[in-house]
């Protein structure tokens, strides 16, 4: 997404409160909705929830006692409009990575850090191929110039051209390498780290093409923002829309339409970045030639051709990932999975046609009460909200229409864990739990499933007990698994052992060049402190003394905790205000009290507890979109940080980082619980459940849409079902 | 559809007009939308529209030249108004059946009125299986007591209740008839005719069971307007929500939403009427044991079963029809047709993915123009409107996304008549001929498509010479076949070589009994006055004098135009305003002048002509709703009118007909033509082209919406596509 629908704007969250209000006018005063229209109550309500947008910024302490939740009332609660605002008061809220979602601790991942790195020291296991040289570095030019001699003679104009253009350093390089490239590829080496300072120049003459694999949320957000003409974008991606994936569980029963969340990705970038899609799935990326090969859905020409491939310069992967099913048996055939539009509109027929075939003669009261048992596999947001929403849809609508249904329709919520919605606070899951309970919604906890028939579920409890359920649709939604073109591409790069691509801080594929990934296919390896402890101790001791004073080291604090974000987050952990707080206590833990100097022992003691901050950014639309607009922003500052790196010092190397890395904020999260209840889990953790924080999602979601007409579409939507409620035909 | 909603009221024409009113101004004046809002503007167009309302009375006469089309602006036009104001006029504009579909002259039918028939004289050969007596014959109860009698045993009490009941000639005949069906039968014929008056006290004990075969729009007007809790209505049909099929043209280009035309059936019976549905499709009617056979889409309960059978005591058939492919090769596989909002959502789909590959790599400019060929085969209303949406999308917005697209698109329409719209008047014909080859459409006339594979279509023109066109997609749309089901119940009841079923004018099936046919599965069978002709004038010369005065037959005259409508169409297409100019003028060429008396042969010669009026209805929406509104009326007065009948005298038997005979109104027809322009042709052959038919065709489209939500959403829909255009995402 973009910075302006991410960061929302002041003017986007004006427009959401207005519309929450008329909503809530619209649900609690239907029949004086003209009166009060035309009445200064709204005029007045305007201004005060203003009031409340300014006094938002008055934010509370994060050392709220967890006793036990606390439902909190809008009145008395002018935080929680908070996430709104954050041009009115300027500043944003600092990111909160305590519990925002599954948080997973990784094993060390041992690496260098490649912008310094030798070529001739790299593991030779980790990378199947020859590595072609640096981030950035100049030879991919090399190589497609020798392309371009091979397809259309000599050109020795064209390139005599364009090396006169190039830098001194790699012309002479280029020049000598017009017939071989894999000769060429050791004497490029020594020029990986040659300034690629012509970029610019370049691309007058040539655009550099960037291939987006994917138009979820990192894609889109990439498209978005990416605002430099010296780009040509080819995306790619077997959709040809962006889908506001967090309305899925409404489309499932219908209180958003489909179409109301997704928008045509040709919409999405900005018209001066020359963009083009191609709606085709990328079955393969091959890093060595640079080029990517693409399926298309339908026999495309008169041979019936499907595949073709697509070179690229730089490589955005944001393909996302897909449904996990833990190679459970049965779970694949039998299941409907929530990541795509088109599942949540299967999972819509099928609720209706539960009911239809349920209303059927010739059946008895168990078959009927079997047709009608829904089984949710998994109790993260998804699952949670699906669940509630299908609850919802049941008990408003369906019954109306299916009277007799009424006392057969039972849903069922399955959870290996021992608790729902774990990634949210416990106030928000015992409330959810409760809820549930109270709205007859089955919720088994410690169940895992482990077999799946076209009629009947089986699970195990923790305690060994089997028990067989029989179905009558299972939505299964227990988390993400890698998508087999990444699965294909990791074993590819030597990452075969892992989950999700590693990157770096700045999003480029480990061990790859030119190749970014973002969103759910990616995790990004955050560098240990300890690792580099002996190269910041030797950054910081400019004297080289031996040991650090003070003052040395409070030079480079920013510039560590601009590298190591582990740093300050272990900071706020401990309750200390600055670094000095930390190397104090390490000093009085070693004894050399009130010692103005401290040796390389006592940092490492100082720091050695950093790293276990490393967390793993949740598999969210919100990590994704910001790495989207992060990676953009990097993208269109390119030439103009190469010349001006605004990163920070490189710890190992010689001078700076070209960008700062990669930072996630974390604004909060919903769990919308049905019958108009969410609950909302803001930064600083505050916790707000009720009708107000479905005001505050409705507010959210409305501002956060893609595009106006996406965002008209789905409040018409809201109002359309408080009016008339959800329709059951079955299209 | 409902009366009021047919019958256009007051206040859904006041709610369109106001509705078209904001349309406009969004249209043409989207910047001033707030200040025209709130200025007095609007109030004085309202008042203004209202006024136009009143003045759509003063009609225009008949006669208007035809010399050439003429584009009537709305200004000098009040009365494209009209069709809106049936309630604010009070009085209903005459049907005219002129042109308002394809009009078929059929081979005269040999049949007797069965009202008065004697079973014994029935031509064995057209029923195959013995015939159960006569219309509302209370036999059908007797059969109903005796498979209660071998379910439940001796059940004499209930019988002896019932029998006491009933009229004195059948009890007896019933009381003896408790063991043998087929013995009964015979006794039973003598009974035809005996009264049914003991209905309503009948339907206190058990409800008449009434199953409805479909959910189209004769249908759902049916079950909208069937206002009677003494029945029972069983709805059976493979799709659970009405459709409003003159919008489907418009969703397959996603002017509107598929789920904005669609309203679950469930929710338009009235509450009083005991309804159910089941989502089946009928399989088999079986007349003589009172059965339909269904069978489920999906396996229904554990053995996967999902045949199962439903009993009536009335039948109402109204399946519709199917697409007609003239069993020309390759149809069936590679077209698409425009039936169903499924083949809507197909057709919107394909023409996106046409767009898609046409985009992807590879491919010769040949190939991308096959791809981008869209054929419409058919240029009646359908076919023609389809055209138009799919030139609108592609202008109007896939242009945008698809720039390069634009040089290769191509849209042709292909008719195998000399014309397009032949059952429109010549000027509309004339307008959107030259309008689509302005617009760029190839419209090809007189060609008939002869064969279909996958990627060319070949046709033949009228001098015999093939062509072969490849294509990218077919819509096929030439008109109606009949459906497999109605096919075999039309085998047996011996209408095998008949298109569609013949009901007589009260829409009851030839030759069964309760059942009750209306839509495109159906066709009046029209009695002609030329057979009755002796029995008229036996029945009009009460004197038995051998002549009839002017006064005797004046007597009979309303009742005769009652029965027979060709009368009063042959008076109006002579500008006769009086059965008397009639006869004065066959007097006058027999030559028996200013004589006040008439024999036989001059009365036959008066009306030799006449029966050349019979015409079939055409197959439109119109005059299924219609005849819903008629059945569900009729059934509700069923009691009512067994006492008093309303209808016309019977001619060839005793007493009167107990209900006035179906008639059809032709309230006009649109075309719309693209470009916010509509073809309107309105009763009383008015012609009005142009944007403010494209007005009048909102305001009479989102007033006949069968529901509100409907309504609003059809109204949103266009509102939407006007201010963002049309979605292209491929979903």
């Amino acid at each position: 997404m973009e910075e302006e629908t991410l960061q929302v704007s002041s003017f986007n969250s004006l427009f959401s409160c207005f519309i929450t209000l008329y909503s809530l006018i619209l649900i609690y005063f239907p029949n004086d909705l003209l009166r009060i229209f035309l009445s200064p109550v709204l005029l007045i309500s305007g201004a005060l929830l203003l009031s409340l947008l300014r006094l938002g910024s008055t934010r509370e302490s994060n050392t709220r006692p967890e006793k036990s939740y606390e439902i909190l009332k809008e009145a008395e609660e002018p935080n929680v409009f908070l996430v709104l605002d954050s041009d009115l008061m300027g500043d944003f809220v600092e990111w909160n990575l305590r519990a925002p979602l599954e948080v997973i601790h990784e094993e060390a991942y041992d690496e260098e850090e490649e912008e310094e790195e030798d070529p001739n020291e790299k593991d030779p296991t980790r990378i199947q191929f020859p590595e072609i040289g640096d981030w950035n570095s100049p030879e991919n030019i090399g190589f497609r110039w020798e392309e371009e001699d091979d397809d259309g003679g000599i050109g020795g104009e064209d390139r005599k051209r364009r090396s006169d253009e190039d830098g001194k350093a790699t012309t002479a390089v280029k020049e000598e390498a017009g017939d071989n490239a894999r000769s060429r590829l050791s004497s490029i080496y020594s020029e990986a780290n040659a300034s690629y300072s012509n970029n610019g120049v370049e691309t007058e003459t040539r655009k550099k093409k960037v291939v987006l694999l994917g138009t979820g949320w990192a894609g889109a957000s990439f498209l978005k923002t990416l605002n430099n003409s010296s780009y040509e974008v080819q995306v790619i991606s077997p959709r040809n829309y962006f889908a506001f994936t967090p309305l899925l569980p409404s489309v499932t029963c219908g209180t958003v339409e489909a179409r109301s969340v997704v928008e045509p990705i040709r919409n999405i970038g900005r018209k001066n970045v020359e963009m083009s899609f191609l709606e085709a799935e990328c079955v393969k990326i091959d890093p060595r030639s640079k080029k990517v090969y693409c399926r298309s859905k339908q026999g495309v020409n008169s041979n019936g051709k499907r595949e073709f491939d697509v070179d690229y310069d730089y490589l955005v992967i944001a393909t996302g990932a897909q449904s996990n099913t833990f190679n459970i048996p049965g779970v694949e055939e039998n299941c409907h999975f929530l990541k795509e539009v088109e599942d949540a509109q299967r999972i819509r027929s099928t609720v209706i046609d539960s009911f239809e075939k349920a209303s059927l003669p010739g059946l008895n009261e168990e078959e009927r009460k079997r047709m009608l048992h829904f089984v949710v596999v998994g109790g993260g947001p998804t699952g949670v909200e699906f669940a509630s929403e299908l609850h919802d849809f049941v008990n408003e609508d369906l019954v109306k229409l299916y009277p007799k249904a009424k006392n057969l329709v039972q849903i069922t919520l399955l959870e290996a864990a021992d608790h729902i919605l774990t990634m949210f606070d416990k106030r928000i899951t015992e409330f959810a739990e409760e809820k549930f309970t109270r709205d007859g919604i089955d919720v088994k906890l410690g169940s895992m499933v482990v077999k799946v028939n076209d009629k009947e579920i089986s699970a195990k409890t923790k305690g060994g007990e089997f028990s067989t359920i029989p179905y009558g649709m299972i939505v299964w939604s227990t988390g993400i698994g890698t998508r087999p073109v990444i699965k294909d591409f990791m074993k590819q790069i030597g990452q075969g052992n892992r989950r999700a691509l590693a990157t770096d801080e700045w999003l480029r594929v480990e061990g790859c060049d030119n190749i970014y990934a973002l969103g759910d296919c990616a995790t990004i390896n955050q560098r240990k402190v300890m690792e580099d402890i002996a190269a910041i101790f030797k950054k910081a001791d400019k004297e080289n003394s031996g040991t650090l004073t003070m003052n040395e080291f409070q030079e480079v604090m920013s510039d560590i905790c601009d590298r190591y974000p582990q740093v300050e987050l272990y900071l706020k952990s401990k309750g200390m205000h600055g670094i000095t707080d930390l190397l104090k206590e390490a000093q009085a833990e070693n004894g050399s009290n009130k010692s103005v100097e401290l040796n390389i022992e006592e940092l490492k003691s100082a720091l050695c507890q950093v790293d276990s901050q490393v967390k793993l950014l949740p598999a969210t639309g919100q990590v994704a979109a910001q790495q989207g607009t992060y990676l953009a922003k990097c993208f269109d500052r390119m030439e103009v940080c190469e010349k001006n790196p605004e990163g920070p010092i490189r710890i190992r190397g010689e001078g700076r980082h070209r960008f700062r890395p990669f930072r996630y904020r974390h604004l909060g999260q919903f769990a919308p619980l049905g019958g108009e209840q969410t609950a909302a889990q803001l930064p600083g953790d505050w916790v707000s459940i009720g009708h107000s924080s479905q005001w505050l999602w409705y507010s959210v979601y409305a501002s956060k849409q893609v595009s106006w007409r996406t965002r008209v579409l789905v409040v018409s939507d809201w109002m359309r079902r408080f009016i008339f409620g959800r329709d059951s035909s079955r299209i």
